[in-house]
């Protein structure tokens, strides 16, 4: 593993929850907003909303990333172009291209003392923030990231296992030992961090499924599991908020 | 604008399509990927397969990013659980989680002397990766990011002005004179440096509709006019595509 500035401050990631209510310079934004705007894109199709003071986790800086077709269709109505692109791919485009800014956002953040966090609610629930942002239709909101000086870092996170993330040439038959490695080293760093007895949450089960983990037992893969195995949302209410904001899904 | 090593290596990103012949050491590898990985994430539903040589532009690496619900899955059936979130907000999540993880690697990479650039084939037309990567079910490749010693470096790209990117606290009405403000920055730019005479490319025009653009005129907003305005395939074929990879969309 080779260390300069720009691995280290990648490798130094955790996501933070606690801020000092110092709020950060308009260079220190300018500097973020810049250096993630400088990300590659295949369309430029996102805006962002930033909000200071009074967000989650109380911290100074929310930025929410929107795919944005509505300022991109002004462009093209004055270029004499009509979209022509079904939403959906749009879409697709728009959500990569905001990641790549947002993810940018978030080291720079850090080469300047920032920590952050991101917040998945608007994906599935955009409707209060295009009500409270103003958004007009064919703008979807999609992630938030809270940003400010940490009060508090906690220890950085483990990964998978390279090997159960990168494969070459082609993608192998998963083991049984496989599997189980990966959970494991997932499972046994969070354990090992404490981190969900400290938050002291388990995702609660449903009536009639028994409790069998305590905090000696919950890792991350049960977490997770749970969260994919009892959020369910249907495809319907899924495709009726993107199309809520807009958009043919 | 505040100048580190991290922002400094972001604002000099251009997408690099030649390359030397140079085979990156499997540490640097090891060292993109793994900072790759120290991204954020909701679900680390994904998946990146690298194939050495022979590759587009003739990168010496390739990494194809899936989305990847079958590894994922295989994890919840070994905690009893069944996934119940629906399949567009899970490939939506790992979209995003994808794209954090394939930013981190841009910078990564350019932090130790590497460009790259990112190919959007296989998010419309998914089926010859899977062929080619043998990927089971419920793995859907999104994104290709070539990568490799630069043979040579373009200037860098310009941007949206910020103002037309960040909003603060409501999405504003986009007045006529804010848009063209927006459209002559990325194509002044662009028409600046030359970009699409020195690649002689304009988007070909239909039949019947006439060239009225030469590379004096011909700038970053028209090309990617004709782009969305142009490339066509169908909500139901887009569809298709991804269920073809196991989903239900």
């Amino acid at each position: 593993m080779i260390s300069n500035p720009v691995i280290d401050t990648m490798m130094a990631h955790r996501s933070v929850r606690r801020y000092t209510d110092e709020m950060p310079s308009d260079e220190v934004i300018e500097t973020v907003v810049r250096a993630g705007q400088q990300a590659p894109f295949a369309y430029q199709c996102y805006s962002v909303i930033l909000s200071r003071g009074k967000n989650p986790f109380d911290a100074p800086l929310l930025f929410t990333f929107c795919v944005d077709l509505h300022k991109f269709e002004l462009i093209m109505e004055k270029r004499g172009w009509t979209r022509a692109t079904n939403d959906l791919t749009a879409i697709l485009f728009a959500v990569e291209d905001a990641s790549y800014m947002a993810q940018n956002m978030v080291v720079a953040g850090r080469s300047l003392g920032l920590g952050s966090c991101f917040i998945g609610a608007p994906l599935g629930h955009p409707e209060p923030f295009r009500e409270r942002y103003n958004l007009p239709p064919k703008v979807y909101p999609i992630v938030q990231l809270a940003m400010g000086y940490p009060a508090e870092e906690d220890p950085v996170r483990p990964r998978y296992p390279m090997g159960f993330t990168l494969f070459e040439d082609r993608y192998p038959e998963l083991g049984d030992a496989t599997i189980e490695e990966a959970m494991r080293e997932m499972d046994d760093g969070y354990m090992g961090q404490g981190y969900y007895e400290r938050i002291n949450y388990m995702v609660p089960l449903p009536e009639g499924r028994e409790e069998k983990h305590d905090f000696t037992t919950y890792g991350w893969t049960e977490h997770i599991s749970r969260k994919l195995g009892l959020w369910a949302d249907s495809l319907e209410e899924q495709r009726d908020q993107i199309r809520k904001c807009g958009f043919d899904v």
